[in-house]
């Protein structure tokens, strides 16, 4: 495999994105020069092979910039100073406000081209780096009016080489997105789990699917997320704010649920949850609509591979998996999602090799 | 098998529960009488073979009523004065209400004991009912001062021999439990869902498995949830206000990210969130805590069953497993959970078989 990245490129911050990135470029032959305020996330990074300690005589021709959001404008602005043939870019999950900062400080932003991997996992640090990382993710890239096509297509050819999808959206649309489609979801879902802290135990014991899938991004870490919330702030703010106008509405309804029009509040609400989810495209990225079949497996080992062995042997691609054990049950679950057309087909074989199904 | 429930059960309402009920049942020979308001939809229960219709003749000991939560008491009165001899339950997923409209009504409560099994989908109806709907689920019991231990030891018989797991609650404390752990969860995923509606395609693109997590049961029927909600208003709205006062606290910190206390106010509120999570019990009703492995693999047929089939051939038990398309990319990423002990084997192993796979 051979990189469309060419030349040396600089990585600033060796966390879990900057050592990802080195990893998955190094893996390519990339010559990969490696900076972190800290010596010992440095050398781990290098141990790990995520690239080279960066030198003095470096001539970096991309320089990526991976340290925390409220620190990126700052150091974007040191590189930009460094390397004064360099493009820099920074891999920040908010982008307008770093492009605002630079400007502010007069820095050369006709260098600086925004982008934003949309990846990461709950665990942070080199040690959780991987190569594949950026695999299918969206990777967007944030042209503004000093931007050229030529930054644009590099930065193209650097998502492309990490496995990555990119996409571009200037950086107010990008911040606009992710406040609807990621950061309101963190704090809905922390508002949420926030309710269990002091609930009974003989309430959390009867906690089934829904509130698992309502509440697991509510895990993330408090530190990242803060910084990432108050970057954004003035962008969730209004969609928090509708958000609690129905609330109040709903509030008001189960205050005397008997009332006039409490009823219809509550089912418009529940209306408009229903065609929220149907704005959500489907797993490849169009509006497919997938047929569900439940089956039992016993919750054994090499049970559920038998049966999606045999979903293969008859030729039906899985499109989605959701496993649920049954609470104190050795029984397992699983519902397979398949193509429309091939539900009823795969129902019927199923049934007669001794599947328990149910559509 | 042989059931423990002996002498006839009618079931009153067809729809997905009662169909289901009577299926489980008659499939272990014991005598089913059904009743429906709607002659098409007992047509149909009969004809999926969930029993026979009930007759002027019939002499039944339990009484299962599922009709709409709306409908409950009245139905449990009638048949209470129907069947003097029979214990009569019901499966309505809100519990002290229907009582206290029993006593209200002067109905002899002494041979009502309400129960609620915690399962259903989200689709209605005979068509959509299976015998195995309850396997695993709990079955709540909600015995008040009247109930005696026998006709609680005949409705766990009952949830038992559809495959449930009893649980004893009174009727208070489980409507407390469901308000936080199912309702307050409804109306929430419904009021995060509600802000898709009107977001542009382009934030919509954006969406990952945060969002569909914390939005999927926003896809609920509405009529039957507007019944739901109403019926538990009461012990839903000190959630939901609780949740709308740290929902203001959240706003002020966002209206002034930069003022002191801002940041410690989402660092609260997300910490809370991380404290929530932990209350949730593991998939086996301990607190099992599991290791993830991310295993890459094409988005072919049979791919995914090769994948499983050997792990199942290393002798490790698969606890859980997501599966992710990549938007747009034919590559799927599965994250398997086995038991902390087993995960860095099964890394090494799967590594050495050929499969991409990170910690």
């Amino acid at each position: 495999m051979s990189a469309r990245t060419s030349g040396q490129v600089r990585v600033v911050g060796t966390g879990l994105l900057g050592t990802s990135i080195g990893l998955g470029l190094a893996a390519q032959g990339v010559d990969v020069a490696l900076a972190d305020a800290s010596p010992s996330t440095l050398a781990l990074a290098v141990d790990y092979g995520a690239g080279r300690r960066a030198t003095d005589a470096d001539e970096p021709g991309l320089v990526v910039v991976a340290v925390p959001p409220d620190r990126t404008a700052e150091v974007v602005a040191a590189e930009l100073a460094a390397w004064p043939g360099a493009l820099v870019t920074d891999v920040a999950s908010v982008k307008a406000t770093p492009l605002q900062q630079l400007r502010a400080a007069g820095a050369p932003v006709e260098r600086y081209l925004g982008s934003h991997p949309m990846a990461g996992r709950e665990r942070s640090g080199p040690i959780n780096a991987r190569a594949d990382l950026f695999l299918g993710r969206p990777w967007v890239i944030t042209p503004h009016e000093r931007s050229t096509a030529e930054q644009a297509a590099r930065l193209e050819a650097l998502a492309l080489d990490l496995g990555a999808t990119p996409v571009r959206l200037p950086a107010e649309r990008h911040d606009d997105a992710v406040a609807v489609v990621s950061h309101a979801p963190q704090l809905v879902a922390s508002l949420l789990a926030a309710r269990l802290v002091d609930a009974p135990a003989h309430a959390t014991d009867l906690a089934g699917q829904g509130l698992r899938d309502t509440t697991r991004i509510a895990a993330s870490d408090p530190a990242m997320w803060v910084q990432i919330l108050s970057a954004n702030a003035g962008r969730i703010l209004p969609v928090l704010s509708d958000l609690r106008d129905d609330l109040d509405a709903v509030l008001e309804a189960l205050a005397a649920p008997d009332a006039a029009g409490a009823p219809r509040a509550l089912a418009d609400l529940l209306a408009a949850g229903n065609a929220g989810v149907q704005r959500i495209p489907g797993k490849h990225g169009a509006d497919l609509k997938l047929a569900s079949l439940v089956v039992l497996i016993d919750d054994s080992p090499g049970q559920l591979a038998r049966l999606l062995s045999e979903i293969g042997e008859l030729g039906v691609n899985l499109e989605d998996l959701r496993l649920e054990h049954s609470p104190g049950a050795p029984i397992g679950i699983v519902e397979v999602q398949v193509a429309p057309e091939a539900a009823a087909g795969l129902e019927t074989d199923l049934q007669q090799r001794g599947w328990r199904v149910a559509g």
